[in-house]
């Protein structure tokens, strides 16, 4: 089945070949220079491996970016129980260490997707409680890291804020979501809009696009600037699809799935580099 | 403002960062490695830089993947015109590159999202003889290429297909879609559904996600096992949403934009090594 026009782009493909490998050869050296670079530009390694979690670290990195997402997203996953960082426990120490991360860059809203809805099922006391304990790690007792929880629910959304009567406004809105909040979501919007047309509120034409983009924003908060995978592949896990269109999507090919702050500066250098998006 | 512990952490992140670096230098050389092997064990450059076209290496090339996907969308872009590959020629070229890889692969379905719906303004029989003409290059006269293309619009659909009666079925249906069969579509759709609802052909309760689901395929196909883009950064573009829940998507961060067989082939051995989703 080998035809000789084959044969003769086998031998000379031999050689363009070994010419090829040569330039990845020199790429790989590129690609080595750059990451020694960006681990000199930021102090990740001072965070990751400081036993005295410090804003201040956070901080100094971000000055060097020449702008921050307002709203990051992040998709996280239920490790299994056994394994280190596994179970929900594991899950709440990320979403904490996330927080932590957001406030310390000067991001004002937060949404962890959780796919089977395991934070959602929680009571949203414990999962505030947990945040809590893991911002008082980096910022001690100080006002400076206060939040407030959304459990994003399509008939309603439930809230939990600061305590204290009379607090200032929260530094970071968190809003848990999870696949339910997905397609299910455009679904029972749909179905709201068509109730609404039955009862003669509202009628077919006046359905727009502004109209359902508003029902969907009510629902599961606005649509975020940076959206971060800490898997090695894309994967978007059934994340809304409706609220990332113009959004910046970080994967780190690198990473094994761990939840570090290595993979969000790296997230943050993107973002701060990336080309302006048409939409946004 | 930079504290005793920012300090300590200086110092013991400077020994820890050499350690890092170390590992860095370490995996540069793995990466090295591994794309050493991927173009040795694929015929990339052969194809890319061989004079003839022949589908013997795509084949060749596939029967090294233990799956290939059935269904596979692109994202292009036109380029400006006067760069060489640029205009409506260069994205025309393009299509045909694809719809010739995909053949040559066995896949038997292509989406090709165009944002500006450039390619989908053109007369259907031009985008036709552009990609029958590529094809030949490939595949010469014979009958083993024969394809039918789909003009994807909200409101009904064209297709053209092979012109000879009583030809056997198309090996490749090729959709174009733009960003008017993205979120505008699931508006549209919405509409047709509570128009339904507000003629009582239909009731809000029975709005499921299978009769969107249904609705949406009907007008722009199935849903793709593979996405790939050829741009450098994830950059969905606005592509619809609703489609790419399981969707395997692939982006090569070293590739800048070129249309090339080495990103589509590095595509489909990501997908036939990617782990099971769930939902698919």
């Amino acid at each position: 089945m080998v035809d000789s026009a084959t044969q003769s782009g086998t031998v000379s493909g031999f050689f363009f070949g070994i010419i090829l490998k040569f330039v990845f050869a020199l790429l790989a050296v590129v690609k080595f220079v750059r990451s020694f670079y960006f681990q000199s530009t930021y102090r990740v390694e001072a965070l990751t491996l400081s036993p005295h979690k410090t804003p201040q670290i956070i901080r100094n990195d971000v000055t060097k970016l020449s702008k921050v997402p307002r709203h990051i997203a992040v998709i996280l996953d239920r490790k299994q129980k056994h394994v280190e960082g596994g179970g929900v426990e594991g899950l709440l120490s990320d979403v904490g260490e996330v927080a932590a991360w957001c406030i310390g860059a000067g991001a004002s809203e937060l949404t962890v997707y959780e796919r089977t809805g395991v934070l959602k099922s929680l009571p949203l006391q414990d999962v505030y409680n947990a945040i809590e304990d893991r911002l008082r790690m980096y910022f001690g007792n100080s006002s400076s890291a206060t939040f407030k929880i959304f459990n994003r629910q399509n008939d309603g959304t439930k809230s939990l804020g600061p305590s204290a009567a009379g607090s200032a406004d929260p530094k970071l809105l968190i809003n848990l979501i999870s696949e339910s909040n997905g397609r299910k979501l455009i679904v029972d919007v749909t179905r709201v809009l068509s109730d609404m047309v039955a009862q003669n509120v509202t009628s077919p034409k006046d359905i727009t696009l502004d109209v359902i983009d508003r029902q969907l924003k009510e629902r599961i908060g606005s649509e975020p600037d940076l959206l971060i995978m800490f898997s090695s592949e894309i994967d978007l896990q059934g994340y809304p699809p409706w609220h990332i269109r113009v959004t910046e999507i970080y994967c780190s090919p690198a990473n094994n799935g761990n939840v570090s702050y290595l993979v969000f500066m790296k997230a943050l250098h993107a973002f701060a580099t990336a080309k302006f998006k048409l939409g946004r």
